[in-house]
């Protein structure tokens, strides 16, 4: 385990993301990102995710340097090629783009293709509601990342293609929900394999499709069941339909037609709240809902019920002035990253960082360092 | 068991809702609806709906000649509302709505309010994927049919929230998903109920929030669980965001805040695949991804992997010319109808009904019949 502030851990990321090719704004928005997505407590999509980004520049499949482009785009409508560049920075722009849109004719909806990882589509919805607005995303992975079995079957065949939703609240955090459409996320499996642990029953089945609670039978061929477990086919149908969105309209790669790698395509719908009701009085008889759900009497005193969102909106406020707790096998990514472009590594206590971007990119500027 | 012509049984329940003071296209949409919705097998939206709508009418809940109105409209959304009209007639004013403005701009978003039981959901995707377009829908209760338990919850705070999707297809049937947000739709467990079969564990709780597979737990103060059981969280974010997008933005009502009688209150999003890539392209690519995923190994070779809505596609081709079955209970139902309009009642054994639209109508215009 390495503790590190969030200052020092942004800086350290984007350095190496700009020592990697990134211009400095694209460097700083995908740290940003990651050390955010570890403040909230989304670990699987944080900082860990910096080693895979840097490989996947190496193997070009990530053109750090690109940019997205509009293919096609209609009042409502948009179609954004990624060109490859960071996940981050393309859905940073197509929502942006999906906002504007929705501000004029009231609802919009933007897909985008050729798009490494995104990260977390909460962190786009959170977007959506803080401008005032509502937001559906639908993302999948291109016909890659395939690790659930549909409802019936033994074996793989699409992505856990994840679901966010957003709402403006006038609460803590806006509504967020985030959820994968299989039982979990792949990135959970891999947490219990990592710790040693067995799976919950009812998440995996093996290669054979019997269940399973090893978390190595997912790794030797077996398969993440859909979000319902003995209801799987309403997980299926929603990761079934979210391929359509997200992977058709997109111009992507969908199962059974695959793109040349990962792509995490994606649909943003956006929904101006104002054209309906007054976003004041929306927001005020959503607290009111929210009460009111919240008093529900508890089946755990210890466990009080959440408006979708909660959680990270609690995590956010609570971790903003603490130190991020980095796995070490994360924390041995970044130094790898460090090592390979030749940058300073933090000292083992990290009193003082003594990594500024401004240094690496004086550096690079005068070719003390090479790219 | 009743068994009867899909075009007598139309009749019977167009006669019976013209008697009820229906228009008779009003009233022709109606029937036309609930007999294809027993066609397609969802008999929970069938004609067994046909006494509970005519009681709503006698309690002045439901305004049979009412008409929807455009209450405010931009170009990508409408809100409308409903006038407390049958649902059928005002989705189906909503879903063309959208279908139109989607056509202009691409997107829209459409909301509902002060409406009575649209039916089953899947019925306006279906109408949407057959214009050429996607659809989400989301439907709540305006703070009535409460059923469904927040997630570490033990009382009901929710309804049953339903979600569709559609997408065209090049298939049988279009792409259709149409589920409750909880373990199963409340239906389900009063059809177990009327049979005298324990529930599935997993479904229900009852009054004191422990387990239960009695159905009348439910009736006595349970409730019903969230989709996803151990995952429950995200069936009921997903309730919770329904409530936001169809309950709020209609201007309707929701749970804390309610509606004065129960009201199916919508958001209809409706997107035009044309905008992002050719329909035949996405048709052809569709179905592509569709034999790839039914040919996945099969846990039991009896029960193949099925595209959402093909069960409803199978069944409608399956059942178009068959008669259609009614439990008892729903043919009594239908035959209390008729006799408290004094409307001729079928013979037993239905060779032919002699109740035909235009004889009441002329009956109704003559003073021979009272409403």
């Amino acid at each position: 385990m390495q503790e590190i502030r969030r200052d020092q851990l942004e800086d350290i990321c984007a350095t190496a993301l700009r020592a990697a090719g990134a211009s400095e704004g694209d460097a700083r928005l995908v740290a940003d990102h990651l050390v955010d997505n570890d403040t909230v407590g989304h670990h699987s999509h944080g900082v860990m995710r910096l080693r895979e980004y840097v490989d996947a520049i190496d193997r070009g499949e990530l053109i750090p340097s690109a940019r997205p482009r509009i293919v096609s785009e209609s009042a409502s409508t948009a179609r954004i090629d990624g060109g490859w560049a960071f996940g981050q920075v393309v859905a940073e722009f197509a929502s942006d783009l999906a906002i504007e849109k929705a501000r004029v004719t009231g609802t919009s909806s933007v897909t985008i293709r050729s798009v490494k990882h995104i990260g977390r589509l909460g962190r786009y919805a959170e977007k959506v509601a803080g401008s005032g607005m509502a937001s559906i995303i639908f993302t999948c992975g291109g016909g890659h990342g395939i690790n659930q079995a549909p409802f019936g079957g033994v074996e793989r065949k699409l992505s856990s293609n994840p679901v966010a939703m957003s709402f403006p609240s006038g609460l803590d955090g806006p509504y967020v929900m985030d959820m994968a459409t299989s039982v979990v996320a792949e990135g959970k499996v891999r947490m219990y394999r990592g710790r040693g642990l067995q799976t919950p029953s009812g998440w995996i089945i093996d290669s054979e499709g019997n269940p399973t609670t090893n978390p190595q039978d997912y790794y030797d061929g077996g398969a993440i069941l859909p979000l319902g477990r003995e209801e799987g086919h309403k997980g299926y149908a929603l990761a079934f339909m979210v391929e359509l969105f997200a992977g058709l309209l997109s111009g992507g790669g969908i199962p059974g037609d695959p793109t040349d790698s990962f792509s995490n395509e994606s649909m943003i719908i956006v929904l101006d709240p104002e054209r309906f009701v007054p976003l004041e009085e929306a927001r005020e008889r959503a607290s009111i809902m929210t009460d009111h759900i919240k008093s529900t009497r508890l089946r755990d005193e210890s466990r009080p019920i959440m408006y979708p969102g909660e959680i990270e909106a609690a995590a956010r406020a609570a971790n903003q002035e603490r130190p991020i707790e980095l796995a070490g096998s994360t924390w041995e990514g970044i130094v790898s990253v460090l090592r390979q472009f030749s940058l300073p590594e933090p000292p083992g206590d990290l009193p003082d960082l003594g990594i500024r971007v401004e240094e690496v990119l004086a550096a690079l500027d005068e070719g003390r360092l090479e790219r």
